[in-house]
């Protein structure tokens, strides 16, 4: 019988000791004893987070491995104590998920959902069809594993998907383009755009006064990644004058986003409270608990850190 | 030299017309004689549309088929005095309308973008994450060529699709069940459920009170299919109650639907107005046109419909 300690603050033990549990059953550990305290001698895997109560491996002299519940290491990969082997969360249900929201939301833009949603006077507006997805022109700024992703995701679909990122990248169905002056062609062609980029120095204000200006009028922009990447002010102004027909955004420089922004109150904004990219305790879980049984069974542990390259 | 007739409302003939000129040049038909009024002795092909001026077929004594201009064919289908093949439409621009539809309200559902489009009130109500599509349990019921693809994109994007339909059909990762045996089971685990059936006696009110009741606490119903699939007053109660959580609508018993009409003022119920399966004329135009040249050249019509089934 294996002894797992979960060492993460307690909020996020309450929140994965069901799903953990579940996980373990599913790949028949259900008899593991899955503990948020132990003594270390006894312990075989450390589920671990930062600024939980382990920061000394040195007692843990049974360790067989730890596994990160995060997908960055930066906490913990140079830590000297550490000499099990340390594996990172590679979430699928993140990716999923973000999917999901870019999907969703895309088509609800596409679509015009919104005039129903909101609009149910009893007027039958017949004759008012949206084009096709292949008529439907959409971009994505930023083609790392969510990008990519969803500009995959969205191509199935039939739409005509412009991906862009800082270096050249190639994604089967999916035009792409990049750098700052591939930025402008991107955005000139895109109805709908989404912001996947990572947050940088670089990447801060990448929609900004005058790259709002690229965008074709009444172009709708999907924030799924990062507040930095929008100069709100240059946004609302964008809003304001008709250039921009709608924002549906999801992350903001502020979070949770103060009551009175305007973002709120604004007839073409539709706020979502940073729910596109959420680790998912269930499928965060399930990759615990694999590693696990690969660990019990003397298989290779997924997603193992590279300790010298520090990820 | 064929004759064709555009038997159908003179705002579709103005809408057609030209496409189908087009289309039947493509198929180097170009020297037919495309009318919307001719002698019917003299009519090889009736292009079929309801509410148009034929409603007796005996006087068209050389009749090598109907081609019906939409996907439903119960106008015409039981009609004794037509003895030609009768074709239905199958449109690729009407299945990718359809798939964007259906996916798009799905995760529109499946997301709870309602409360965010309505709710703009201010509060950050972080934490309320909705579940992965993997863990979303849907259904389509009817597995012709719309609810086939709907079926496909929706398990792409890794919902769990269960199909139903008449006779058994195997689609790759969709569970499938058929028969009126099948039915309680694809709709008890169905969290959203989207209607593509024909428009059948067999078919009518396949929701009701009995079959609404086997759905989960709070399901979602989408009705792009046909109005009469639907015991309306069964759904109203069941949506009063809470049983089913939203309905959203596309087809009606009656189209328009009368602004009066109790669904206009559910707030449970979205009606959008029969957009989800409109025909593109272009596309529709090309099926239209190889069935006629398939007709001249001896070879078997494309969509042949069933007469004895109705479908």
């Amino acid at each position: 019988m294996s002894t797992i300690l979960f060492a993460a603050r307690p909020p996020l033990w309450d929140e994965y000791e069901t799903p953990l549990r579940a996980a373990l059953a599913e790949v028949e550990l259900g008899d593991a004893d899955l503990t948020s305290e132990a003594d270390p001698a006894e312990v075989d895997y450390i589920v671990y987070a930062p600024n939980g109560p382990v920061t000394d491996f040195t007692p843990y002299t049974g360790l067989k491995a730890v596994l990160n519940l995060w997908a960055g290491v930066e906490d913990v990969v140079g830590n000297p104590t550490l000499k099990a082997p340390l594996a990172r969360m590679v979430d699928d249900g993140l990716t999923e998920g973000m999917v999901e929201w870019v999907v969703g939301h895309t088509l609800r833009h596409h679509l015009g959902m919104d005039a129903h949603i909101l609009g149910q006077d009893g007027e039958w507006r017949a004759g008012v069809v949206p084009p096709l997805a292949r008529d439907r022109r959409v971009a994505i700024l930023g083609l790392g594993v969510l990008g990519t992703a969803c500009a995959r995701a969205l191509a199935a679909l039939g739409f005509q998907v412009t991906g862009w990122s800082r270096s050249a990248k190639e994604i089967e169905g999916v035009v792409t383009a990049h750098g700052p002056e591939g930025l402008r062609g991107a955005l000139s062609g895109a109805e709908i755009v989404t912001l996947l980029l990572p947050n940088t120095a670089e990447t801060e204000n990448t929609l900004n006064e005058e790259s709002l200006a690229w965008l074709p009028e009444g172009a709708v922009i999907l924030n799924p990644g990062r507040g930095p990447l929008i100069d709100d002010a240059a946004l609302l102004a964008a809003l304001d004058s008709g250039r921009i027909g709608h924002a549906t955004l999801d992350t903001f420089r502020v979070e949770p986003l103060p009551p009175d922004h305007p973002y709120w109150a604004h007839p073409k904004v539709t706020v979502t409270p940073h729910i596109a990219s959420e680790t998912r305790a269930e499928s965060a879980a399930r990759v615990i608990a694999e590693n696990i049984r690969r660990g019990e069974a003397g298989e290779p542990f997924l997603h193992l850190v590279d300790r010298a390259a520090g990820y």
